[in-house]
């Protein structure tokens, strides 16, 4: 992975290292919390990618259950249990599900309680299913009592049971330990993993959540987590400027000082839409902030976006080149190795001048260096993540150094990084209404 | 459709009143292009559901093509040029394909230059078509000289032509009369669609450009057309309050004065996601601007963004409810027939109260007036757009009453809402690049 941002964050290096410096200390009790190997701290979410014993019980876990007949995985879990499984699944396989109708097992995730989503999924499973071993329900709710996520399980698994009565020993219940959830599991002899009290769901992709369905369906959780222990590594070197992560959040806290609100994440693979939908949820929960860690009211935070190239220059360029100075971008893009090609003597010759015998990738890196230098013209500032191919060691990395950069970015911004106290003013309202 | 905004918008009516009353003349000019029912005038895209030549023309050619082996539209498109076939097309099938693996015809789209989805969609025509019949390639431009569509067009036809050679039998071009490509599909004896010249690709979905696929594909393009036509209706109203296009546009324009310069468009039927960013082009590219219509520099423009509830309330809402009051909402939702249930002994008993024996479209609800009850709370300013169902008629409704409403906020900007000056910047550097 490579970041890059001098010269184009528009801002003097002697600020950004004097912000980032600011945060010395904080470094050092990342260091600790690496030392601690623990799930004391807030923090301590760094702690899983290195941890065996949690990659041993997953891992029996998928021997046990990912048997050779597994058709699909009904991931059943909103908000920070689903997003960042989502994000890796979409990456490698998830984004061309529907381009590759036979490559199994897929995941399906069903997030909201949407009725005809519900349905679908009811008729999919009953018309496709021979044998209960084809498919796997995996239940995932940090609390035990997500609203949301208990209405689908049961309606997915009230529907199931008619078909398979023995549906009760293909379910997982991912969950803290000791929660309503846990204990409903052992009376229904579901199997169960458990996930560290400290860790919040949006910190939670390398904890079970995000490594048993990934592991169920194919995807290489060693190299995922070897991925996210080198970003862990490089996010706490203590010199600055080998730090991307505290780099990254300095320029992220920096520009929205200067009244740039919005931080655009600017996908140049399309593959990786989802993994920017994780990042919003990453950015939105932990810096937007009524109050400050002084209980002072400040309404803190910065707007994530997530935007696709080349397609959303065809949607959104317009108003980021000519619009409001109100945003930051973050490029983020991977060399591939597929080679679609235009033939030197096209079917379609003459309608575009330059494209004969170019492949898509550069068609692609054409247009995003040609967004490079309009937005340079224009002083709109951004930074640069390259990853090398989208594998899992690629988003494993990713996805590491963005859960760092952000604990800066709370840090910088003087708000609890790792709270949502005001989810709780919709939830409460919605309680009255269920139960009134 | 219902269209509410007041108390809720924290406006004072007489204000909204005031504002759009400014726009009386505009309101006038607007049925004078409706009068002339032609395509003179920038406005003129309200004319196309009316038009029944252009129906016949659109069915005549989806009576050839589309036979009942058809399985797979490609459409290559980017931009306006996909983003309102691909709104209307998720809202009613799309969003479920993955769920719907044995439903015929779907539409895979193809807009950016993606090398590894190029490669997959080659692959699954490669693999799932037996006859050329099976396949129908729509190849859409506006100027007929896009750099992605012309390359993914080529891509895909290279690999066909090889499998079939009677392919170009199986391609529709739709582009203005008299493009290159236009030219060009004459030459290989393509099919051929034309839109007017003076209809944009944000505004072009009523044209040839989405009604010949969704046609294709079974979706009653005359149902689309008669609610646009309603809400056309609707919003030329002379009477403000008795208009909901002029109340919206009035209501956003308002609070962006007020500093909240992002319109969060906020669905809580998950299928509405794809007319979510649909929206996203037709705000950003109309009122997204560097200068006025006196040509002064402004630098004017709303930052539009898309939730999904309840998804999104588990990624946002700490950011929408206690961050920066920088925003004003559109919730915008649809009763379903759809009747997923939780028994009134639930299997999962004990774990949230108050689910037994609610439908999910009943939890939905409950967290959607939650949500509204705490942005009431926290005074986050919300307009709500509520349709009967999601079916073809609701859809081309609402996407007639935007149209019309970004005219209008248009109007109120002063600036052009037509035009995209500022999209030249970046690709005159990448035609640079790819020409040096």
């Amino acid at each position: 992975m490579q970041f890059k941002y001098q010269e184009s964050s528009l801002l003097e290096q002697d600020l950004i290292n004097k912000t980032a410096s600011n945060l010395e200390n904080y470094v050092e009790t990342l260091h600790k919390v690496v030392e601690a190997d623990n799930y004391n701290a807030d923090e301590s979410s760094i702690n899983l990618p290195a941890d065996e014993n949690l990659f041993e019980e997953v891992m029996k876990l998928r021997n046990e259950k990912a048997t050779s007949e597994l058709k699909y995985i009904i991931d059943i879990g909103i908000g920070g249990s689903n997003l960042g499984t989502k994000a890796i699944y979409d990456a490698l396989f998830g984004f061309f599900d529907l381009l590759e109708p036979d490559r199994f097992p897929k995941i399906i995730f069903a997030d909201t309680t949407n009725p005809e989503t519900l349905e679908k999924i009811n008729t999919l499973l009953n018309t496709q299913l021979r044998s209960s071993d084809e498919v796997l329900i995996n239940i995932i709710s940090k609390s035990g009592g997500t609203s949301e996520t208990i209405s689908n399980a049961e309606i997915i698994l009230k529907s199931l049971k008619e078909k398979f009565p023995d549906i009760h020993s293909r379910v997982v219940a991912t969950t803290d330990e000791g929660s309503n959830l846990w204990h409903k599991a052992d009376e229904l002899n579901f199997a169960k993993l458990a996930l560290p009290k400290t860790v919040g769901g949006r910190f939670s992709v390398f904890s079970a959540v995000g490594l048993f369905p990934l592991a169920c369906c194919g995807i290489d959780i060693q190299k995922l987590r070897a991925g996210a222990l080198r970003a862990r590594q490089q996010s706490l070197a203590l010199e600055v400027s080998e730090n991307p992560a505290l780099l990254s959040a300095s320029v992220l806290y920096l520009q929205s000082q200067n009244g740039k609100n919005v931080n655009d994440n600017f996908f140049f693979n399309q593959e990786l839409e989802s993994v920017g939908k994780w990042y919003r949820q990453l950015m939105g929960e932990s810096i937007g902030k009524e109050k400050d860690l002084k209980n002072k009211v400040v309404h803190t935070g910065i707007t994530p976006t997530v935007s696709v190239g080349s397609t959303d220059l065809h949607s959104m360029a317009q108003l980021y080149i000519g619009g409001p100075k109100d945003k930051v971008t973050t490029f983020v893009y991977a060399r591939t190795e597929a080679e679609a090609v235009n033939p030197d003597e096209m079917i379609l010759s003459g309608l575009v001048e330059g494209i004969a015998g170019k492949s898509a990738r550069q068609i692609m890196n054409a247009i995003l260096e040609g967004t490079k230098k309009a937005y340079t013209n224009v002083e709109h500032p951004f930074m640069e993540v390259v990853l090398d191919e989208v594998t899992e060691y690629t988003i494993g990395e990713f996805l590491q150094f963005k859960m760092i950069e952000m604990m800066y970015l709370g840090k910088l911004f003087n708000v609890n990084t790792f709270d949502q106290p005001n989810v709780e003013d919709y939830k409460k309202e919605t309680k009255k209404i269920l139960n009134g």
